[in-house]
């Protein structure tokens, strides 16, 4: 490296990114020092103010500065419905389908004991307490398609079992436009086992 | 976007980087919130000190903390050969490449009327200085392949020969391991053109 010091530690901070490798930190380094030093100030102060202040929400623990986040204090969702996802990431992808009005908790994660990752680590405790509070009719698993996330998904429906609370699962099939010919076999078993009339 | 205003603020700013989309941002900064806060704190100080200290060298014009750079103070080099290049990257590759002991100079750029790059925004005042220094005796072309590089090593080429001072231009032909086959037309001329007695 033929760099000073502070454009290396630059580089080598940015390689810390997930998916940019020696060569791409170093195109954004000299791009942001050569061309965008304002974009560089900016991110400093978005990662800076993020990475201090973004926490959890208390009642669904998906990333937010505030206590409790907007979509739990919406008075017009249903509040009788509630979503369980891995990441917030998915809770964005369900509202961008217009398809749910209820709420969600985010597990921040799913099952992986290897990984160290269990029930305290999902926050189980406090879904646990919520399907207590009483508001929650119906509970929607919908945990990742992986082996992973079925584990999730079957021990927070046990939860539910034990407390005579409806829980669901997403369906599984052929995706929309998805060809039969590049659909794999596992989802293609899926598809048929959960077929319905027409 | 269903993020908090500071998760979005930190999805806004990761999008001025180059070739990172809308998707790529929004999973940089969830990855960071969610796995990796040490490191987005650790990437707003590089970039805050980077952004705010980085100048450029008053010798060749890399980029620098430093007022001259640690290449231009060094005093193993042969400062009789002036290379010039277009960006501090093309600097790191021809030194990676071992072959070189002369200094640099770096353009940050190459003429380009239409994007209102020109000699003042090269440095050729400094350049011009250095060559009437008298210490060059050899400046050699390095700027890129293209219309606008080869545009800039003729301008520069023409200061030198003002000055009695030669002016050599990187070799064009085939790259190393490189199958003819897929070698393009405008190479193969160059390589047959700058053949020589084996």
């Amino acid at each position: 490296m033929q760099f000073s010091p502070l454009v290396n530690e630059l580089i080598e901070a940015l390689r810390r990114l997930p998916g940019v490798g020696p060569k791409s930190a170093q195109r954004l380094a000299l791009h942001m020092l050569q061309r965008d030093r304002d974009g560089a100030r900016r991110l400093a102060r978005a990662l800076d103010g993020a990475a201090e202040r973004v926490g959890h929400c208390a009642d669904c623990r998906t990333l937010t500065e505030e206590p409790v986040c907007r979509l739990c204090r919406g008075s017009h969702r249903d509040r009788s419905l509630l979503c369980v996802v891995e990441w917030p990431q998915d809770l964005v992808s369900l509202e961008n389908s217009g398809a749910y009005q209820g709420l969600y908790f985010i597990l921040m994660g799913r099952l992986s004991p290897l990984d160290g990752i269990g029930p305290r680590e999902l926050g189980l405790e406090r879904l646990e307490a919520r399907l207590d509070a009483g508001e929650v009719r119906e509970l929607i698993l919908a945990t990742s398609s992986t082996v992973e996330g079925e584990t999730t998904a079957h021990v927070i429906g046990e939860l539910c079992r034990a407390r005579g609370i409806q829980a669901t699962r997403l369906a599984q099939g052929v995706p929309m436009g998805g060809e039969l010919e590049f659909v794999d076999g596992g989802t293609l078993a899926h598809a048929l086992q959960g077929r319905r009339p027409v």
